[in-house]
């Protein structure tokens, strides 16, 4: 289904979502955000501007949709858009819906406390959401 | 010039450097980073998805367009662009060029120590580094 190579880091933090027109959207494995990291299904790309002028189009499309729906059916008070990548070299964008009052709030999430992995009735759920902002978003 | 209220967190913390079709640029006054704040000149804004399709495509032309020139003046090892609001609701893109062992190194820049301000030298430095990167960017 994809033709690029994940980084290891991100296999191991991140949970397989779907695959979108350009990006692999994947689910941070820390159910104490709504946290999806998007990344660019194309090889050997570290920074935003090294993508073609319509994959960057593309790729700001999947965020602000998917994150538009996932503020909505989360009912989210911030969205948080970021691509950082000093520590993983192959380019991806956080997508994180923030709660006034969450974990990391008002903070940066990154470096906040340790990951809580979703449990099996939390990802179904969360599966289920993300399924649904999909189809909201015109995404899916 | 701007049409335009700024939030005055942002004002108090970020020095003005000019005007693009869309963004204000300002530079944040801390000289530990070439950090810029890219500010869309339009009131009501807290989300990206908020802005007409034609200011997002706009926003991500200017931050990567002047992310990139930045990052070649500054011979930067990652760039940075995250757009988080938690704290100033205001919509806000921070554009920051990190260098290896730079003060948060492999960290996200917010939260870690203090600011340090520009002096007059190394203020002017900046100022004329960034003329020459909206020129070199095709936005000046």
């Amino acid at each position: 289904m994809s033709d690029f190579t994940l980084h290891p880091r991100l296999a191991a933090d991140t949970l397989l979502i779907t695959d979108l027109p350009l990006c692999q959207v994947r689910l941070m494995n820390d159910a104490r955000y709504a946290w999806l990291v998007l990344v660019p299904r194309r090889d050997d790309i570290r920074e935003v501007y090294e993508l073609s002028a319509a994959d960057q189009a593309q790729l700001w499309k999947e965020a602000t949709a998917l994150g538009k729906a996932l503020m909505a059916a989360r009912e989210g008070d911030k969205l948080n858009l970021a691509t950082l990548g000093n520590m993983v070299p192959q380019l991806h964008l956080h997508v994180i819906v923030r709660h006034a009052g969450d974990a990391a709030w008002p903070g940066p999430v990154w470096g906040q406390g340790s990951a809580l992995a979703y449990d099996a009735n939390q990802e179904a759920a969360m599966r289920a959401c993300l399924e649904e902002c999909l189809t909201q978003s015109g995404l899916g």
